[in-house]
Parts: structure tokens; sequence; C-alpha cells
């Protein structure tokens, strides 16, 4: 886990920094709209949100088309997987998931002692979804899917993963598919396993407030599981205890702001654009992104590069994948994509 | 767990109620200074928390006296309960709490299959530190003190906790002192457990901004606990996920307002001087509080009183404390008591 030191260097606002591309955050936001909601009920802030709690969880099981007993809002995503890990891995059993994969629900896994039995990512940067099926045995608790991947941005076909589920998803194997970045995909009506939780299989969803809605710092996000699930939930965490409530008027007048969340994903495809152009003209391969974020491997390793990198003002993420470095880059606003990638040309090529 | 129903007739913000006495809130908060750095804060929500939290967790470390590695920041006090039961039942044991406690830990540790050993509070409200001491046996992983007490609003003398904690806690043993009205207190440097924790002591106490901060809808609370314990926790959590950035600069505002803080601590000893006045004149027997809140037995069946306050606008808890009905009334404006009161009195007198 993260020393104080750790956090420092790599999670402050860094005010030096001229572009701070490190952790998948939306530059433009938070909505306008969320921004005055989140003023004007910081008077209210001496009273409890439960209220506020149950209205943004209407709203939510309105928009993913369930009752609200499937809804189980979080202080972002990262409690729901949390929570899932902790109440799967109580008595031991293992965890299915890719390799690489964003790590939080695996982390809490394994310190729970499960045991991750990893798949490997096929050739073309997709969920091996026929190697995850042949690794789950009946020890095990849980898949874990992250779709669009991350760190590595890329995709794996919905009716791919929907077969999948409707195959391994049962009573005693909960499919757990985190889909943060699902709204930066054409469709994510159609991208969605929501479907599948409406059909009675045992699949929790997590989404988060902090990507397309720009508010990361806010910490608002849900999952979408069976009620069964969420009673087993709510048996040992006591309901919208953890949620704030200028954020949740925050997430309703966000959701409620299709005209931002359009202009997020404009901006963020029109980064993708000029990055990758960028990035080939420079002689990098990224790696086909879906996301607010793009990989591509790097010939030098992980921390003096990103020394490097930080000491020209840009903050960006290295990762292992494989045994080769890789730099990973949060989309910005295109001022910030140019700064990256003048000091990558400067550090790099 | 609360139903959804349940949620909506307790929780909800019923702006048709005259006077809110139902949760321990603190109806002069947020401080102005807090509201104000909630809303300049509000256009950086969309990049992450972790330095505000950092900031904030530094200044919470000077103002309790001890090094950073013993400040786990929460979303609310509730989160350092939870996660405490969670980690100290994962595999069994027992809980030795006084009977009538504050139920959150108590209900976590439950769910996770801990054994409540029931210890009644004495004759005069306090703990029966002797009893609880005999309960402790070598599956006791933890011991719960809150003080003062909710529901009760009683105080357990500092010097005895103290006593108790010196003898009890151990590495097997930790006891958890619950300090979120600490600050209604009149002195609550000689009432507060922290120093044990200096000592080396196996306690963590719990704080929140919740009460006298007037921040109960804006979740931050923290544990103070030895740096071995904050560890398992770094292990299981992901640090500082769940704190939202406008709440934390919240907190820092309001940590320096002791402005604020003193108008909260005099307006809430005056509601409880009027209460009490009040109360005895309709022939109530008040139970001594030292909190922002006060029970008094009832001539009548929870629910029925709590109906009928609820239909003449004023919302008050009801509790059975030893087979005994007792209406608990949190500490509102001048106003709201006089409300409350006229209410009660047509309800009961």
């Amino acid at each position: 886990m993260p020393s104080l030191e750790w956090e420092r260097s790599h999670y402050s606002a860094r005010p030096e920094l001229k572009a701070r591309l490190l952790a998948n955050e939306n530059p433009w936001g938070p909505s306008p709209k969320a921004r005055l909601a989140i003023m004007e009920t910081a008077k209210e802030g001496n009273r409890y949100q439960h209220e506020a709690a149950m209205n943004l969880r209407s709203m939510i099981a309105a928009f993913e088309g369930v009752s609200e007993d499937h809804i189980l809002l979080a202080p972002g995503s990262s409690d729901v997987l949390e929570k899932m890990a902790i109440m799967h891995f109580m008595n031991g059993g293992n965890l299915v998931a890719a390799d690489p994969a964003y790590m939080s629900l695996i982390k809490t896994a394994v310190a729970m002692k499960a045991d991750w039995k990893k798949v490997r990512l096929t050739d073309s940067w997709a969920h091996d979804l026929d190697g995850m099926k042949k690794a789950v045995d009946r020890n095990t608790k849980m898949v874990y899917i992250c779709n669009p991947n991350n760190p590595t941005g890329t995709l794996t076909p919905a009716e791919d993963i929907k077969k999948f589920c409707r195959e391994v998803a049962t009573n005693d194997t909960t499919v757990f598919v985190d889909e943060a970045y699902l709204e930066f995909l054409p469709d994510p009506k159609a991208q969605t396993m929501v479907p599948l939780i409406k059909e009675g299989k045992n699949v929790v969803v997590a989404r988060t407030f902090s990507k397309v809605h720009g508010m990361a710092g806010l910490r608002i996000g849900y999952g979408v599981m069976l009620p069964e699930m969420l009673e087993k939930v709510d048996a040992i965490w006591r309901g919208n205890m953890s949620l704030c409530k200028t954020s949740l008027m925050g997430a309703m007048a966000s959701l409620e702001d299709t005209e931002f969340q359009q202009m997020s994903i404009k901006g963020t495809a029109a980064a993708r654009k000029q990055t990758v152009t960028g990035l080939k003209k420079l002689g990098f391969s990224p790696v086909p992104s879906h996301t607010s974020f793009m990989v591509f491997p790097i010939a030098m390793a992980g921390k003096p590069f990103l020394d490097a990198m930080f000491s020209k003002g840009v903050g960006v993420r290295a990762f292992d994948i494989f045994g080769k470095d890789y730099c990973r880059v949060s989309m910005g606003k295109p001022e910030e994509m140019d700064i990256f990638l003048t000091a990558l040309e400067e550090v790099l090529v």
C-alpha cells in the first residue's frame, strides 16, 4: 500500500505541474450545474444526507432501468470494489482477474487472503474470456472484469462478456464488471452489463461520477446488483453513511447536465486524436484507447522516466506490463497534451 | 438494517418538520468559514482529494499531538467504527460493549458473527467498567466504549476509563473509545483517551466533524490509533479514497474556526438548560446530559409517541431502555426547543 511519501509524490495537486495527466481526471469538470448545486448545499451540511441519497438513488435506478433495491450508492466506485472484495473473500476463495487490471479490488481481495488467478490479456489487449472461464473453479468467489480496461484503455466486446456472464455467473461465483470508463464508448447503453442483472444473473456493475462527470474529488459512484446481494451489503454496512450531501446534490445536477457530459466525451475524443497523432509522429506506438487515457511502450525504466517528466512539469504514470515499460497518459485539454508531447520528445526522442 | 421505508420516515429532511431534533445535528453549522471553503473548492472537484486529505491529516495530527501515522481520516466516524468492526471480527470472537450503546459498531460486529457481550450501564448511567472487565475473556477482540454515551448522553469519568484501558488493552484486545460528543464537555483535552495511544496502548479513539463542527452531512471524521493498527487498515482499504475534497477543505476551515465551535458549545449548553427546565416543569425527569441530546422516560409506547410528535411537526427519537420507553431529543435552537416542549405537553401531559 502507498506510503505517505508515495502519496505525496504521486497524488498531490503539484501546483508546479503544467500538465496533470496522472490520475485520469476530467479537466473540464465538474459541470457548472453541479458546482452550483454544491455551493447552494454547503449551508445545509449540518443536516444528514439521507434524503439526498435516496433522491440520487431514485434517479440512478430510473437511469439504469432497475428498481431502487438494485442500487448501492457509494463514495466513489472504489468503495463498491472494496466492499465486494471484503464480502466475497471473508472466508477465503479465489479471484479470477486479468493481468494487467485495475488493482483496487484485487488488492483488497488479496489482503483478505484471496488467491488471485491472473489471466493475461490477449495479444489484442482484450480479456481472454476463454482463459478466464477455464480458470474458474469451485473456489472462485468472483471474476473481475474492468471494461474498458485500466491501465490499458482497451475494450472487450460486450457480446463476449455477456455470453461469459451467462455461463459463469452463479450463486457461488459473482462476475464483477467495472464500467468506470463506459461513457467514453460510442453507445454505453449497448455496452453495459446491467441488462444481465435484470435477467437475474449474479453480476455486479460499478459506475462512477469521477470520469465523464468530472467529479473525481467529490466521491460519488454506485454499484448495480441483485437485491439479495445488496441485502448482504446492508447487513454489514449502514447505508448511505459515507456519502457527502453536497456531492450527492452535485451528482444529481450532473446527471441531468447531458450537455456537459457530451462536451467531456467530445473533448476526450479530440484529445485522444491529438495524442495519437503526436505520439506516432514521435515514433511511439500507442495502444488504441477507448477511454480518457492511453498507454504506449517507452524505452526507459518507469521511475527515471517519471522523474524526468515531472521535472518538466508533466505528471504521468508508468506501468510494467509483461516486463516492458509503458507510459500511461490521461487525456487533458489541448494545451496540456501539447506540453506533454513536447516534454516527451525532450525526454525520450 | 433500515428498510427504504424506515429511512424515508426517519431520516428524510422532512420539510414539514418545524423542529428536527432526531439525529443529533447541530442547528448552527457548518461554520461560515467551512461553507466558504466548500464553495470555493467546488470548481476543483474534478481533481482527486489526496493532497487535501494529507493536509487535513497533518492538521489533525498536530491538534491531537501525535504523528500522522496515527490518524485514519474517514468519511465520518461511522466509517472508522465499521472498519474496526470488520477487521477485528473477521475471524469471530466477542465484543464487550454497554447496553444501551451506540449501535453502529455493534451492528457491523454482529453481522461479522461476533458475539456481543452486553454489560448494563450502572444505575448512575455510567459504564460498568468492573463488569466490562469481568466480561473480557481470551476471545474478546474488542471493548467498545462510547463516552459520553449515546443514546443516554451520560458520562463515565475519564480517569476510570484510563485505568480500565491500562488494564484491558493488549495486543489481543483493542479498546475502542468513541468520542463523538467529547467537545461538549468542559475540558475535552482532559477527557480524551488519546494520551493512552501515545503511551503505546492498543486504544482506538474515534472523533467526528458531525457534532460540534455541524458538518453531519459532509462526512468527515477520524480515528486515532497505533501506527501498527493503521497499517492493518491500509492493507485492506486504500487510504483517503472515500473522502470528499470540498468537505476536507471545509473541515480544515472549521478546525481553525474556534469562535464557531465555542458558539456551538454555548448554544448547546443553553438549549440543555432550557430543555431541562421545560421538561421538569412538565413533570418529566430528564437524565443529566453531557451532550447535544437528552433522554427522559415517557409513559407511552415509542411508535405512537413518535407518530404523535411527528404529526405536530416535531421529529425526535424513541428508545427502549431496560424495557422502559424513553424519548431522545436533540438540542436545537431556542425556538425549536419551545416547539418541542409545547408539542410534548400536548401529546403527553
